[in-house]
């Protein structure tokens, strides 16, 4: 009969074999100490819209990952779950799109406490973000965990996984890893491949050494830019009318529409926009790179 | 001083602009009855993520959202509120960046029972998804109210805002709208504008009446689509095997994974993964259009 | 020595292997009565700039056309020699990125007329065109010889080789094959594949079917296109005006800057420009597809 | 009548205006003793391939530019004629695409010996290349006169014009500048503007400083580059192997498949291909930058 396809196994039947191998897996982990156990993200969407119930799917992932929290509790093991975006490929759409979806995803279902993000900025690209943005975003809501430390090629459409050697990409994401204090018990993974043109065995050290190199030079870029504090010191002014008086009520949702109504009435429309300086910024960055 | 920016105002004064703004507009919408308020994407996001701190501005985008929902409901006024994603353009990125993205933030912030989602498939497919997808997502979540019914150019980077004419994206919204029983009180808008080379009256015309008829026409295939039922059956079938059994326990959320694992040694390994049968699908599609 | 990487052999031993395999497969294609011989596209560029000489590369590809074109005369092979266009992946960046590159180059260096181009339309999105565009361009310049009548998803960068299952693309390439009178020795090729999720045999029929099937419906819209010639006349008209007079005069070479402007003096600026309708002509292809 | 836009000048007639008009430019052009004179790049294509014969637009396209060569020698102007490529925007498709593009028209319409082209890279990045890679490849046809040194940003599709701030890409383009023995008469423009949010006077000065500092900085680095020679050593050897015996008949055009198949039954199948040490490459450039 055409409609199950002769000889295939139920979808249920499958989910039960995921979730027997991911049951091991953690065993495992338990066993061998590990601190992350990450979800890597690279099936879970759809090739066509067409066949496929997204609610029913998502609801079912979810579930998955519910006992996977619960079964992690039940063993005792205490390394962070984490889950890792990733937009699309080889999948025409992954539901762990990008950090903002998945942390969306996460409160959904209830499970924001039990589970951190792994960011890949090659998937953070491929989602057509900056390549920092992730990182960034999911360290903003205290979600990041760990970092895949690669990097694609911004002109490419899909993931070269290639070692990361833009010393100003490697800035950025020191500089997130040590506002947020650290990324312990995570770290920052290389799970980049050589290109498939550097066929030596000496390729494989030299990526390793540059990329950790470029890491290197970031860290101590960061370092300094938040030592010396110029550009720290630069944004919390932009936002300081959000610290005192009516920008301190709207912060603290303590106000309302008439009443800021009443606040222009009474202090005239705003003549004049703040610059947002991007150029400014731009030249500080580069003065630490 | 430059750190101010001689002569400028302080954001949360322009923050308390814009909500005198829209409390005014609010009580317009009421004045005239209006089904419909949208709160259009376009500038809520940043240039830079140097200059910016995305926990304030996400923070205080909610606190205005907040205050909106509670004057609306203050004042009376019973349309739906609306907010439509928008992934970049002018600025670099937006915080509501597409469908997932913004359910996401009500959720978090405890603002989806306030809003819906007005969705541009021309901003859906420039967060890099498929043109339906939004319209799809949303609707799986109750969450979409109205459609701006524009279409862009697949190989352009930008919105084009223009006139929709492809009868099959026009068949996969209708088929989602059908699915869903409606849009009331929203509906279809067309906020398109004709090609800057479209230069003489009688463009507007024609631009509208073929819009417009792709949508008739879409609606027409959607309609037989739904009735005659073929490709529902199959989707259906394809996840029957969450209806009963380990896959009904799977979807309530009432097994775990000891239990899976234990079906697993109970029933073997599956060893073949029904098809996913895009070809086929795309072909019953095509004999709709 | 770690310059010349031990054990490798030069570079220009394997271009020789190549040239061998390559007059290997002329002489096959020879015996086995072939009707035209495709130099793939997919390895012919750079995966970094950084250590690559461009110059050299091109000039020493077009060394390797130039051999293969004079080999195929004195063998006496008399199938067509196609290049196709493929902008990326696995490189970088590819020396016959599109039509318009790969016709520039082989007028350069002056192969124009022995090599035709095939055309594999999900390549020509990934350089950022739209699908027909590399259709209609190598039809203009005389080069199209023949078709993989592949298609990609527009929102994906990478080339999936899908079965092409739109009716408006598959209208538009049987319109541009009708226009330039037929494709022979050339084809329709499915260079295709199906999706990682159809594992079922019956996929591979149903594939077929249902892109022949696409291509079918296509070529019946495209000779009602060309048959009512509504299309085509409006196209004719828009050009008109370079049928006599002056503009007779810019398409056949024959004037200048200093009559131009006279004929401005005498005849006024130009105070309208005539439209560019396009929605009516995308209204009008609707009524065909 | 419809057929012909009531009111509306036919297109020959625009087509002599604008020839009046730039016959005017080249001879204001040659009063002000102007060194260059830029065709710039951003309406000459078609918004849909439906309304367009893309043949005749070439031809008049080409036909325009004859005359201006002409003319320009007619008069005695001694500047540089430069095209600059651009992809799209606003127009759907642009016939200057890219730099190879560019350059495989002007073979075509033996125009190649009167322009040279200008290269703005955030075209190139529209377009789908890397930064640097229209720079490179006009420069090694010796096409490269001028440089609009803006920038675009990677993550999105449309023209930002930014002021360059990326190092490595300043880098990369004096690099070339250098080893093409400069850029005389052409130069570095700066055909940007500040972002939209950069609303202050001085940020007009902060940019213009930032991006020359940049370029100064990029300056630098290649004069380092090529002083020391590390980087061009490597690609010197990388293809010298055809610099003598077999690879340099290759070069020279002067073998056939017939030589090289006996080359390698002489010599045996190669059994190693070096390494392209792309990683080694990328961390040689970090040391520079």
């Amino acid at each position: 009969r055409y409609m199950n396809g002769a000889g295939s196994n139920p979808d249920a039947h499958i989910f039960a074999m995921a979730a027997a191998q991911v049951k091991k897996g953690l065993e495992v982990a338990k066993k061998m100490g590990a601190q992350n156990f990450v979800f890597w993200g690279g099936r879970e969407g759809y090739h066509t819209i067409l066949n496929t119930n997204v609610l029913t799917e998502l609801n079912n992932l979810a579930s998955f990952f519910r006992m996977a929290a619960e079964y992690k509790k039940k063993i005792g093991f205490t390394g962070t779950l984490l889950i890792e975006p990733k937009p699309k490929e080889p999948s025409k759409h992954q539901y762990d799109y990008d950090a903002m979806t998945v942390i969306g995803f996460l409160k959904h279902y209830g499970l924001d406490k039990d589970y951190k993000l792994n960011i890949e900025p090659n998937h953070t690209t491929l989602a057509g973000h900056g390549y920092e943005h992730d990182i960034v975003m999911s360290s903003a809501f205290g979600m990041l965990g760990s970092i895949d430390s690669n990097t694609g090629s911004p002109d490419l459409g899909w993931d070269t996984d290639q070692f990361p050697m833009d010393i100003k990409n490697t800035t950025m994401v020191m500089k997130t890893v040590l506002e947020q204090g650290g990324l312990s018990p995570g770290g920052l993974n290389f799970d980049c491949k050589v290109r498939r043109e550097s066929t030596e065995l000496r390729d494989m050290f030299i990526s390793h050494i540059g990329a950790m190199d470029s890491f290197a030079r970031g860290l101590l870029n960061a370092e300094r830019i938040l030592k010396e504090g110029v550009i720290a010191k630069q944004v919390k002014e932009r936002y300081s009318s959000y610290e005192s008086g009516i920008g301190k009520k709207i912060t603290d949702g303590q106000t309302s529409f008439e009443e800021l109504e009443k606040y222009i009435l009474d202090n005239g429309s705003p003549t004049n926009v703040a610059s947002g300086r991007q150029e400014h910024y731009e030249s500080m960055l580069n003065h630490y790179v």
